[in-house]
């Protein structure tokens, strides 16, 4: 009888520009783990939080692990509890999906410790729960492509949809050291919106989601261009403009702000473009007097997944 | 050598309830026809109109059919003219895409003539002239299926895109006897707008894609709800709210304003299941004092076609 297990969730990059709030994709190669004990406590504890980040609440109301836990609970048999430990390696207000990434984690291993494991959609429920103490908002478009791998439309309610794409497809994804908090970037967001920004923004996610059902990357390369929340944005994030347009002329298909940033993404056709892009990304952020760390994934990454249990 | 042709062109269902602008697909069994005979007098000269409107400007600038073939002429060889007779099948102000129809006949009839044949993105464009003298909006999503036949996503820029359908993927459309022009329900859209409608809408229009290009029926029900436009122009349609209200209990996937209005279509898995909603939404017109034709037609109907043609 599995009484723990480790998880681990990777990184992803939520928006891809033309999906805000919608769409997300799993971007491998760095995520969260997270260590989860069943005991018989009725309450989740959370023990220990290690990586590059410490700080942060060890209440677990008030934590995005935590609470999507507290959530798993109420669906779990009475008296069930469960003990955390986190290990953190997708950093803070990176707009990589940092607190997305341990909710999924600690979710996926409590998950494989039931006797009764949960389908995907009832730990979508929980994450999205989770995700709303990070940044006051109930959107999936982290959690569920942490949760499920690949390119994943995150609908407010009902189970999220893989959306498939060509194999050929990366991301290049370059993390600025500046701290962008999500509430500020979500603060940007406030005010009114013309119509026909929106109806722009529309037609760019139907190419894109058109581009990827078809695996045609002149659609994608048409449509990857968010009209509207990137001007809104684009200003917290120091040398945005001179970044963006360096993944452009490195070849990407269409690059943007990652989440609620500072980390930008690009899309490209092939590896070897994406690593060109990353690197004349990192270039652009270094001209703007910023450092960037860099990430190279298949749009199409692996979701979480357990990686030991035990008894 | 063809010097004159006679083409039919379907009607539509523009916007498609989630894509505002962007989306659209034909309507087969009823539409206009359109015969031109290729001239050298360098103008375009509309002499008859006939059918269900005849009250439509003969000026070829001010007419859509005419505007378009002007612009038709500035890509043929210098000295080319078109004369023009319409037949219009589609009621103007109807939300069936009637300016589009006989735009589009005119243009695939005037385009059989040529010794040169344009491609349909030409065609496309020439067409979103048109239509913007018949609405005051650059908007393709009546002309490019029109064009192509079937759903299809219609850019402001660039070729429109086929969205493939599942086969049993039925419209029923009513059309009550009730004028709305297209220009008044565009000032019902004035204002401002939220970001969380558009989010919402977003997850709609990405649910009804994949849906689409999944065949999964369970997707485009999750998905055909419009919560951004329908609400502002619903009190433009006499009875909307039951019409509406009958087509969900007759089993459709989903229902909503037809173009501009007042025509309202519903989507429904199955020709028999099209056919009951129908007589539930005509039945709700007649409730509110609105007698009403109806309109059953695959999703994927044919696009518009050279009928005859001859020297």
């Amino acid at each position: 009888m599995t009484t723990w297990a480790t998880a681990f969730a990777p990184a992803s990059v939520g928006n891809v520009g033309v999906g805000f709030d919608v769409l997300g994709h799993a971007l491998g190669g760095v995520g969260d783990r997270a260590t989860v004990r069943r005991t018989s406590s009725g309450r989740v504890a959370i023990r220990a939080i290690r990586g590059v980040v410490t700080e942060l609440p060890s209440q677990a109301e008030k934590n995005t692990a935590g609470r999507a836990l507290l959530s798993l609970l109420e669906r779990v048999p009475r008296g069930t509890g469960f003990d955390l430990e986190l290990e953190k390696g997708v950093a803070l207000g990176s707009g990589m999906g940092g607190s997305a990434a341990s909710a999924v984690a600690a979710l996926v291993a409590a998950n494989a410790t039931l006797d009764a494991a949960l389908p995907d959609e009832a730990l979508y429920e929980c994450a999205l729960d989770g995700e709303a103490v990070a940044s006051g908002s109930r959107h999936g478009d982290n959690v569920a492509p942490i949760l499920l791998g690949g390119l994943v439309i995150a609908p407010a309610r009902g189970a999220p949809v893989r959306v498939p794409v060509p194999d050929e497809l990366w991301c290049a994804l370059v993390h600025p050291h500046h701290v962008l908090e999500t509430r500020r970037a979500r603060a940007a967001l406030a005010g009114h919106y013309e119509l026909h920004a929106f109806v722009e923004q529309s037609e760019h996610l139907a190419l894109v989601l058109a581009g990827c059902f078809t695996g045609d990357f002149a659609l994608i390369r048409r449509g990857l261009s968010d009209v509207l929340i990137e001007p809104r944005r684009a200003p917290l994030v120091p040398g945005f403009t001179a970044v963006k347009a360096a993944a452009l002329a490195a070849g990407a298909l269409g690059a943007s702000i990652s989440g609620a940033g500072p980390s930008v993404f690009a899309w490209c056709q092939g590896r070897a473009t994406a690593e060109r892009a990353t690197r004349a990304m990192q270039s652009a952020f270094r001209a703007a007097g910023l450092d960037a760390d860099v990430h190279v994934s298949p749009v199409d990454a692996p979701g979480a997944r357990v990686e030991t249990c035990g008894s």
